[in-house]
Order: structure tokens, then sequence, then C-alpha cells
């Protein structure tokens, strides 16, 4: 899987369990061949005459999770879909979770389907452990549909997502996602919060999207992170999802104010994804210290050419700042997939590094345990 | 022109002959020094001291065009320049785009000029079939000049897209250019439509840049679309004219409002050109079924450097969403680099994928007829 | 130093004496182990348990100034720290200064600081020639700091700028950084000009960052520099210091209305840094005949990965618009760094060139003499 040529201390500590510090739920049932294709493919389906599988993910999931299942590599779609369905999903998804070589999974609860493995189950199945990120938008909404009142939905809010967060290693937003990051950075008025309590109530089933009360949500995220010592995950760059905001919007740059606002609170935060801003996502790492960065789902969804968008993130973000995140999401082969690409990725750029005779082995050896494992036990004091 | 070492089914498949999806117009008239270096240069000259062959698609004339009017490679500009005269412009139009090994140009009648190759006998030269792609705002640009009234400018727009799509294989705006592609998505009211013809007629030798008419014509260009079932090209990226949008401005996200709105027509929108935006481009076309890309003229304008940017869309578009067209403007010599660079870059990639072990040489095989002609036969019904 | 297999004729061309276009003064003072991570990091301290040496730029200085200061590379931070000790920091900066191969330095003014080198000093001890750039708001915040009145200021500002432009050999403004690129290209009215004056000496100890106080400055700035017939280096992509603007507003591209507005003063511009929209930047220097760039700084923050950024610089902008400028700082590592990471980057680009067929020798060499040199020498007119 890795590059040929490494030093073996620069193998071993690519090869090591890695933490896997973000990664969404995924399914549990047997799937059909239109909700698999829909699954790796942003929910939407591939247009009459094309296929999923001619993408990125398609063929990495035909390259790399194929021989998982006993297939030869490069294994046709039909193939592929045919053993998946013969093994069962239990069984498939078990070899696919364990593949990944992770020692601990960080999962982000932010949707509730019986269809999904719980997070404790996903660590069961792939031989690891397993934690839970709380997803605030989720609590949020739970509030919500909940709540009889303005009062009682802001007051609710707060107590559930201090009560879901005591047993958690960390909160995640996807407000980037649901507005964009383009957002004031400054904590709302109590005036405003109220009044977009009420306007959130008449529509509560809806996620929510009214910038006040996403800042509201934020900023009591912050409070109940930096009260239980934990970090806070921000969702950044292109959502796979056509209803995400548009690109530009997901600029994490986007954020600086924010981030700004919020590093006298001490609250570690990790910019997840980021891609194609993950240029900016390194310089935000390298200018502030409370900031962390990953490129998450973006090492799936590029597959072969997700070497560039790893060595890219090296060019400028501290060795310190980053995560190994699979962006696991919908299927359990991206959870095997960010595994095998991030491996791959920072095989490739620490063989140049090695071979231009910029890096010595040791510091090879020392940045990928950082990076796979090591900063995530710091940052999420695992 | 190909790397070595690819298997020969790949081989073949880039160099089968490709349909060439978007190209403008070239000069058959001779032509000066001055003028050869304003039409690979953007339209400005050189400063003082300097010349436009110091540029990427400098360089990349004399090594891949300088054989194919019997000089050796890397022939000095003045020897080039020589030769071509010598050989006078029809010779070297034709040797030059017969080159580039193209089965169909689809060409883009965006301005109209004697000294222009008409599509017809672009394709005569170059031994290929001619389509014609209808620009939206030069058919304005004709109604405008025609019209007596706003009532009568409205009427004849309709009528005129219409009259002129019937002969065409597609549609295609450079709204980005004129005005930025950060315009409302929704289409225009009535009321605010007549205003602004009013105002258009005041002056209707200048290309339209008022939103509203530039929106107006966009939509009006999507029903005739939609009722012919034409795709529409959308101009993105940075225009290498000096008059054109601030880059920024041009970033195809901007269009995703637009893009969502356009959905339901069932409309196909290819985005043109895209650089240095190509991945936002790409993530558009992961997310919307509706929507295809390419490079276009970063093709050319990158030279040596193309492999990369054909490289980083190949890290997220799918293979099914991706266009060969050489972006080819002012002189003949853009169809044949755009054509090189195409297969140069491509074959680089897939040279990579196989030697890495991430793609089988059939799927390369197939990818590469895709992107190189299979796609458009298909987008354009061709 | 540099890639092997390069031609005698492009490996002397790269090693030619460079000039550095834009360096900051570097501090002459002994530095704790304190103070040299707070300088090659950003201004802020690493976070506990972490250390800026664990960053590209840190990696670099143990692998490329050890050796200079007779450490094996890749020597630990301590080691590194204890020998440029025992050295002295005028032992160790002479060294550093004189191994980054300069003919001349063009130093930035634009800190006061009694530690710092002055810029004679700095090419003393780099065995080079020495010029001076003015910085703007260098000028303008003495200025102020002296003015009774607005009238007093404005007249102050620009006999002053015309006083301290007669030794210089250009002008640079750091308006990115203090506000963003984001301000209106147009010339501000006299009105608005005298109005921000009076609320500018207010508060006269701080930085300038009124939108019309800069733009005053840079208009200002102008037409000193087209009296003198100067270049203008305009700071631009994401400023280190965490107190900077935010990197989406230091796009260059959001300049595109001043450049165009500054077109016809003949004034030529330079776009520094530019990091990581140094695509918008080529884009930008090959629209505009008036328009250079580099990528300043980015050649040593990125460190290892100093070959891609500028790989990328050349795949758009016109070899005689790109300069080499180490945008040195704080640390004479860093002038030494810039121009390894410049010459070994450079160095990888013209090498794949001529192993892909791309380039010709002889203008690999042409080029490498250009942007090393010959296109400084002649803007600056040296």
């Amino acid at each position: 899987m890795l590059p040929l040529g490494l030093p073996d201390t620069v193998r071993e500590a690519l090869l090591a369990p890695l933490v896997d510090h973000h990664c969404d739920a995924v399914r549990r049932d047997e799937l059909s061949r239109a909700q698999y294709e829909l699954l790796i493919g942003g929910g939407v389906p591939a247009p009459p005459g094309t296929t999923h599988f001619d993408t990125p993910v398609g063929v990495a999931v035909r390259r790399w999770c194929a021989p998982v299942l006993d297939l030869p590599p490069h294994a046709p779609p039909a193939v592929y879909l045919a053993r998946r369905a013969e093994l069962g999903a239990a069984e498939a998804n078990g070899r696919l979770l364990r593949a990944a070589g992770v020692a601990a999974f960080l999962v982000d609860t932010g949707t509730e389907d019986d269809d999904l493995l719980p997070a404790a189950e996903m660590g069961r199945q792939g031989g690891a452990a397993a934690d839970e990120i709380v997803r605030v938008e989720q609590v949020e909404h739970d509030v919500a549909e909940m709540a009889a009142s303005a009062a009682d939905y802001l007051e609710g809010l707060a107590e559930e997502l201090a009560a879901r967060a005591a047993g958690a290693v960390g909160l995640s937003t996807v407000a980037g996602h649901l507005h964009g990051l383009d957002f004031d950075a400054a904590r709302p008025s109590r005036g405003s919060v109220i009044a977009a309590a009420g306007r959130r109530l008449a529509d509560p089933k809806e996620p929510p999207v009214d910038p006040v009360t996403l800042r509201h949500l934020l900023w009591t995220a912050v409070d109940v992170a930096r009260e239980r010592g934990l970090p806070l995950q921000l969702h950044a760059g292109a959502g796979p999802d056509a209803g995400h905001a548009a690109p530009h919007r997901t600029d994490p740059a986007l954020l600086t104010g924010f981030l700004r606002a919020l590093q006298p609170a001490g609250v570690p935060v990790i910019l997840l994804h980021c891609y194609p801003f993950h240029r900016q996502a390194a310089h935000l790492a390298a200018a502030y210290p409370h900031v962390h960065v990953d490129v998450g789902r973006a090492l799936t969804r590029t597959g072969a050419g997700a070497w560039r968008v790893v060595d890219e993130l090296l060019e400028l973000a501290p060795f310190h700042k980053q995560l190994f995140g699979s962006g696991c999401s919908g299927v359990a082969e991206t959870a095997h997939l960010g595994a095998v690409a991030f491996r791959r990725a920072l095989g490739r750029a620490l063989k140049e590094r090695l071979e231009e005779g910029e890096w010595s082995a040791a510091d090879a050896a020392r940045v990928a345990y950082m990076v796979g494992s090591g900063n995530a036990r710091r940052v999420y004091r695992l």
C-alpha cells in the first residue's frame, strides 16, 4: 500500500493504528445499487447513461475495497456490489472498518437513523475504541422539536448541549454547510436571539439556517466546550451535498473573525475537510494557536488525487496542527478509503522529502505519528 | 508526444480523434509580429524590452507548432514567424488545425470579423466536422443594433436566439467576462427587463454589461436551449482580456444559485476554462447532475504547466462530466496546442495512476475516450 | 543544492548571484529560543507541548542553515540554537546572508527598531549591494506622529514621501495586511481625505487602517513613484501575522480595479508573496503590462513545498514579469532559505520542462537569469 523505498521506521509510523478523529456513521443495512451510488455520489443520482462509479471515489472503491472483500483490484461495480451483498452488510462493514487500521473512531452523531451503525457498534466492528462527537445542530433540532416556547428552547439548548457533551470528546458544527461561514463573528444579542428563537419554533422540523440561531448555537457550544475542555470541529469547504451552501461561502478564511473572537476562550478548533480551501485552512492553523486542520472527506472524494491535497496541506500547516480524519460517511468503504488515502499520500509526501534530502527519516517518522494519532490524542485528551 | 510507458490501449485512446467542444474562430489573414504577439498575449502589447513569446504559450508555440511548419522544436520566434509567413496563413492554418487530430470542432461564433475563419472553413481546413455554438451576447448585440423600441428588442431577442439556435449544437455566454458571475440567479421581472431594455438601446454598440439585461438574455437562452434540447456553455475563470471582469468575480462557485435555479429546466450546462477555480468547478460538476466542466483555454495558456491543471480537475470531477475543449482563440496554433496539452496532460495523469496501481489500463483507456470525445458526443447529441 | 542532471548552463544560471528585490530587515541581537520561535512562527507562541520547529520553515532551518553554521543537516533545534549563540548573532548573520548568494538586497525599511540590521549593514554583512524600499505606511506613521493639524499631515505626507523616495529604488505598501485589498480603487476626494486626516490624528500611534487614509497614502505614493520612475510593491496574500487582514481579503484579484486605475500612470507594480492566491497574481501579471509578481515569503514559509508554489506561478505568469524576492523577515536564516528554496524550486521546474522536452536548455538558462536578477535590474533600474 505504501510507496516503495521508505525507511522501515517511517513505514512503521505510517502503518501504526490511526485515530480517525472525525467520521460520520455508516449504513448497516443491505444496499441496492441505486442506494449505494447515491451514498458515494453526494446524494444525487448520476445522470442517465452514467454511473457514480466513474468518479475518483468510485474507482478507489474498486481498487482498494475489492481486495478486502476477496475480489481482485479493479473488480467491476456489479461484481463488487454482488460480492458485498453475498457477504452481507455486517460482514462487509466489519471487514472494511477493520481494514482501516484504526485504534479509535471519533464518531460525529449528526444524523439519527436506525439504518446507521451507532458509534459503539462502529468501534466494535472495527476492532477499535469509539468516542462520540456531538453535532450541535442535531441537539438543536431535538430541542427545537420539543420546545414549547422561546424561553423553553433557549434554556433547553444550553442544558441539552451540556448533557450531551458530558459523554463526548468533542463538539461539531455544520453551520458552514447550512448557512455558509460568512456569518457575523460576534455573539448575538439576547434580544436578537429571542426573536430568532420565536421564528425558529415556527418550523422546528427544518434544519436551522437563520444566522442568528446558528451564531447563538455556536456560542452556546463554545461555552459548553470551554467548561468541559472539549474541542470544537467546524465543517468547512465544499460540502458534497448539492443542498449545501455555495462553495465560496465555505472558505474557512471567512471564519477568521470568529476564530479571533474565540481565541480567549481557550477552546481548540479543528477545521474539517476544507477542500479546495485547505491552503487557507493551513494558514489559519499556522497563524492561530488554537486552530487545527484536517482534509477529512477530501481524502476519500479525491481518491488517486489525494496525495496532492495532503501535500498542499503540508506546505504551510504546522505538523502539530494536522490531524487524520477519514470524513467517513454513508458506507464503510469510506472509512477504509480515507485511511488508505491518508497513509499513501503522507507516505508519498515523506518519501519525496527524504529523497530530496529535505527531511531526516527521524523527522518523517515522528510527523507520521503526530498527524496519524498523536495530535488527536493531545487535542481530544484521549 | 505522449509519455513513454503507457499501455497500447491507453495510447490509442489518447491519440483517437477528439471532439473540440469549444473553440473560438481563428484569424485567416497574414499577421505581423505585433499582431501575432497581441493575439497570444491577451490583447495587450508586451512591455518595452519584453516579448509575449516569453510566456508559457509562447514557448509552447515554438516547441509544438514549429515542427508542424517543418522547423525544429524551439525555433526562435523570428524564425517561426518568418516560416509562417513563407507558408502563408492558409497553409499554416490548415497544417495546424489538422495536426490537432480533431474529429469535430464546435465553434463559438462570438465575434464577427471578416478576418476570422468561418466555422465551416475551420472544419474543412482541419479535416473535421464543424458545428456552431451560438454566442448569445453576439445575437443580443445584433438585435440591439436593429431594434427600434424596447418591445421590438425583447421580441427580437427571443426570435433571433431561436432562429440562430436552430442551426447550432449549443449556446454560449460570456456574461462572466462582461459582468462577472456574481449576478442574481433569478429570472428578472418583466418590469425590470423593460426598463433595462430602454437603457440598453441608448448605447447598442457597446456589449451588454447591465446585470438585468444579461440575466434576461441568459434566461431567454435557457428557454431556447430547453426547447431545442441544447446545452449552454458558461465562460468562467479569469478571462485573458484585461478588460474582463476581475478574476474573483469569475469563480464558477458564484453560479451555484443559478445552477440550482436552472436544474429543473433539464438544460445541460458546461463550465468553460474555470482556471484558477477549476477545483470549484469540479465540485459543481460532482454535485449537480446537469453540470459539466472543461479547463479549455487554460490548456493553452498554461503550456508546460497544463498537466497539473488537468490533474487537479481529475481530483473531483466525475469522468463522465469532463470535456475536452481547446478554448482555441486568435491563432490556429492554439487549436493544436490545446489538443497537445490535453493529450499529454491526460496521458501523464493516467500513467501515474497506472504506475501507482490506482487504476486499471481498461479504465484509463475508457476515461480517455470519454473525456476526449464520448462525453461531448453525448452532451451535444453529435 | 540543485537537482541532479541539469545542463551546466542552467546550473550556472541558477547559481548566479540573485537580486533579492524584497526583504525585510533581520534582527542583529542575540535571540533566546522563545524569541527565535516567535520570529519564525508569525509572532505567536506555539501552543503548550509543541514547537514552531515542527513547521515547514522550522525543518528548513535545520536542513539548510545548520551546515552554514558548521552543523550537520537536520541538527536538533537546541543544538542549532546553541551553535548560533556560540558563534554570536553577527557571525551567524554574516554567514547566512553571504550563503544566500545575493548580489543586491532591496530592503524594505518598514519597521524601525534598533535591534534590526540597517539596510546598508545587511548589504555589508551579506557581501552585496543594498538599496532601500520605502514602506509608505512607515513614512505615514512618522508624519502622523509629528503633524499638528490635518493640513500639516497632508502636506507633510507628500513631502516626506518624496524626500524618502529620493534615496530609494522603490516604494512598498502593506495596506493589504492592515485593511485588506478590497478597498475602493479611486483616488479619494479631497474632502474625505481631510476628514480622514482629522480622525487619523486622534490616534497617530496606531498603524493606519482607515480605508480613506490608506487610499490617500497609496495615491500619494503613486504620484511620487511616477515622478521618480520608481516601482510600487504591494503586499498581498495571507500575512503571517495573526493580526493581519483575513486571508480572503488579501487576494490580489481584489486589486484589479486599482491596477486598472493605475495603468495610465506608468508605474510598475509588483505583487508580493500572494500565496495562496499566486495563480490569481500570475493572471494579473499576464493581463496587465505594468504588473509583476513574486511569491516572496511563501518560499520560506512553505519550505520543502516551495517547489509547487514556484511551479504554479510558472503556469501563467510571463517570464519577464516574475521576480525573485526572499520575503526575508525576522532572522537572517530566512534570507538564505528564500534563496535556497528559489534556486531548488526553479531548478526542479526547469529540469522537468527539459526532461519532458517542453523547453530548450537555452530558454531554461535565460529564464533563470531573468527571474533571478534580470527582471529586477530592469524594473528597479539597478
